[in-house]
């Protein structure tokens, strides 16, 4: 059969950055300490295409994410962003004809929380692996990588808080005693979805839990699916004690960075977006930056 | 050109009870006091298939659609239930072979609201209506209706709410303070999404806008779009002051009807769904129930 | 503590039918002939509430998630619609002033498709489940299941093949030649998405596996993940072999239910939904159908 | 009242490079040649923060969405990318902390569509439009503007096509007469998704029904709402007269910029992509590339 992908394009002076499958779903079975997890991802797969070729050859994307997730049930990968490396890797051998390759991979990972060890319970959060691999003139393939999670919390507002501490002490004139000044007063509170991403320097590596934990720890409060009555209240009062804009959330993540990833290099790329679904309006509140953790160390020195 | 559609099928005795389109959008004018609004729909049309005929004549449905609703930009429709009454009506008619048809809209709807007067401004509500057309065997056909609408609010839970004050008398005393009794105290709050549809009997209508504020009034609070600082604490400690349980939602919003909507009659059906995205779980937690207005009056006497 | 659920409610005469939680999402571990998978399921939970009682206990259906679908990592249940009706009944133990309860699981089930075997791979499907506990006058409790499944295949349009042959006749006079009488004939091709769902009377039992296999039989082809050039081609024939309308994806596949399940009993219940997503409309096509394996066998015999 | 948005941040030296409000949902009321359309367009705006400052004052967001968007039903504006420019530099006067604003609106579109015009109806398309504003060291506000727009169509692939001829010439001998040669054959056909945007210098404007144009003179074929017996035919003759890769797809499209777009300036940035919903897969091809209207010139020159 004639090879119509290899024929030469109409418009014969115009490459393409980027051809490929996307929302190819399938279950990744990964080794994590202590036990082995199912992500359910979903991929996107992409290589560039020279102007003097008509079509990428897509069927060996397909069949490279085959040969490398399938077969993880039998022997499971170390990460996520491993097995997107493989693949953006094994991409430019099965395309000679590309200089650079994209994976995308983006899953759900289930991990223990509880508010105490006896309410715990699996949990849904969200794993995000980048994976680009670029063939020098030599030759030689090099690979890049970038590894995130997005965590739901809380957060509960500062500033609604302070006005209406404001109101109330002027309708409840003892609430204005000293013994009341840290009392935590009502705000609105709400779904909070925080993402953190690192674009990682060759060698580096960082855990996925420890990211999760990074992010809990700079919202209002983690939540949590099993709460009896009391426990409630528990998290209520913490989000209440840690009153947080989105721009606190972000710049509480940013500044947590140097002591909770003190072995990631300067150059590792950081990027934090955060949105808080809030509860008193019918839209989204939104804050994101992108930057290095060198740039983080030097603004905390 | 043969008919394919007209053939016989090759399973001959099987009818079915819905043949259509789905998820056609549509931009529909639509009459209000004062204004004009365009919602855009999400239509839904099907008919009934005989055993005896292959497929239904699909094209007529998008036609019908056509007419009905682009007309509207010259000519516009009194609600969105009254066109889609028109179209299961007439979709009878062009399908001879059918007995009966459904049409579901739903549709994005813009209306003012604001906290005060000066700070008023469009929010985005959904609207549904549904139409059956059934043609009896003297060949007149008899349309029944529903219309709906959603709205999103607030709600603060009333649990979390009285645990939280149980802490935090242990930690502050003078919380007990008699004068202190109905200060508002911290707890969970959320978005709320809570619809309402009556199943209407013939002759019985219902204004959109009064079904929004039924739906408005049962909740913790609404929320606006524009909220300058002091309002924001008032939006919180409103919603603080009627803390809601899902349950509460419901039951709030079908004892408010036999008041609200005092000219329905006892056989309009209501059904009332509600969803609380929990600002402390990352699920979310419902309350549904579907009665009569005859029921609910029978209840409040 | 005081137990604000367990207090009366504002509006006393107001039982609800439906309170719950949804959109909780879970690891579920089953056990298939011969292999594990883990199936990524959103469960929804929820049982009734009478008059006299202001809210339901949530935190025992999260309780109750966790003990039950958790565990399966170290236990695997032998299906999604085991572990549902489980927690349908439970939930009636758990929430001892209910009378029934509802549980619905929706999950992604991957499984090994390929058009040989060398070609095979994991693709994705979708499985419901259904249970629905009733508590009676004298206390026991019976739990009715529901179970079902969604395949994505392709459909090809009989109609369009028939009058653009009619066209393609006037242009090219030699396709008009007998031997080319059952030459397929371009059309519209796209991907179609049914849906199966059997409501299984007491004792009788299906396997998802055939319910998948049911669905793909009656579409015109199924899809696959890896297609080399000419497995391509055979695809493209295959679906233009079997050209079908949404209403003949339906008939056929509930015309082949008797002989693919005849140990099932009459009074099973049968659901059919079925959408094209159409390659030549911006909408899509649908039908369906809800009736009993009796009521079918009845119309065949 | 105290404006805690206005304080210090804990952390004092992380600026945030954006801070804003996410899917605010509005009609926009815009002036066509001949007609006013509304588009329902859901709005992204931000600003940046400076690292003295704890809080953006979002509020400020809400109301000038509001003023620019509600306003348009009493005065509609001219397009939705002018609309995001207002909104972009009137946020660097309302934030004057700020040094850069970033609006994005997403909108739907509907604009009328017919195989031959009688068969003429609205259908739906896409809207995107993007404005960033800068302030200047000398306090002046420079806007840059994108525009762009999505159409669904249809692809059917060559490669297939190519080989079911193969494989069909083999079982009708007939086919490979010359006569015969240029016979539409089977394949696969879908629907395909292809979004194009103009990075716009200062002063270069584009309609954007042009766009649409270009995007549905570059699938295999456009799409309708309405099509009877006869039409559906010549859709699928047309599509199959115009095999089309995803790759093919993107690069006729920038290939035919220059003589749709012969005003607009070489410095024009040109961002296309593309998605086909592949019939005989679960899962979707794509292809996208960024690039200047000069590089295309060039290129084609």
């Amino acid at each position: 059969m004639r090879d119509v992908h290899a024929l030469a394009p109409a418009h014969d002076r115009l490459r393409l950055s980027r051809v490929g499958v996307t929302a190819v779903r399938k279950p990744l079975v990964v080794q994590r300490p202590g036990r082995q997890v199912t992500l359910t991802v979903s991929f996107s797969v992409a290589v560039d295409l020279p102007s003097t070729r008509k079509g990428s050859d897509l069927s060996r994307n397909a069949e490279l994410l085959a040969e490398v997730v399938d077969w993880t049930a039998q022997k499971p990968v170390e990460s996520l962003e491993s097995a997107c490396s493989s693949i953006a890797r094994e991409l430019l051998v099965r395309h000679p004809y590309a200089t650079n390759s994209e994976v995308l991979g983006e899953g759900e990972y289930f991990a223990p929380r509880g508010i105490t060890p006896a309410r715990r319970s699996l949990e849904d959060f969200r794993l995000f692996a980048e994976a680009n691999a670029t063939r020098s003139e030599n030759g030689e393939i090099a690979v890049t990588r970038s590894i995130g999670a997005e965590a739901v919390g809380m957060t509960a507002c500062p500033c609604a808080m302070e006005t209406a501490r404001e109101k109330l002490e002027k309708e409840f004139p003892l609430l204005a005693d000293p013994s009341l000044k840290t009392l935590p007063i009502v705000t609105h509170n709400q779904r909070n979805r925080t993402r953190l991403l690192f674009d990682l320097p060759e060698g580096a590596d960082v855990e996925v839990d420890q990211i999760l934990e990074a992010i809990e720890g700079a919202q209002s409060s983690p939540t949590y699916a099993i709460l009896k009555r009391g426990d409630e209240a528990d998290v209520v009062l913490t989000a209440h004690r840690h009153p947080k804009f989105v721009e606190d959330v972000v710049r509480d993540l940013l500044a947590s960075l140097p002591s909770r990833f003190p072995r990631l290099p300067d150059a590792t790329g950081v990027r934090v977006r955060t949105v808080s679904e809030e509860s008193i309006h019918k839209y989204d509140v939104t804050s994101s930056h992108a930057t290095t953790l060198g740039e983080i160390r030097t603004a905390a020195a």
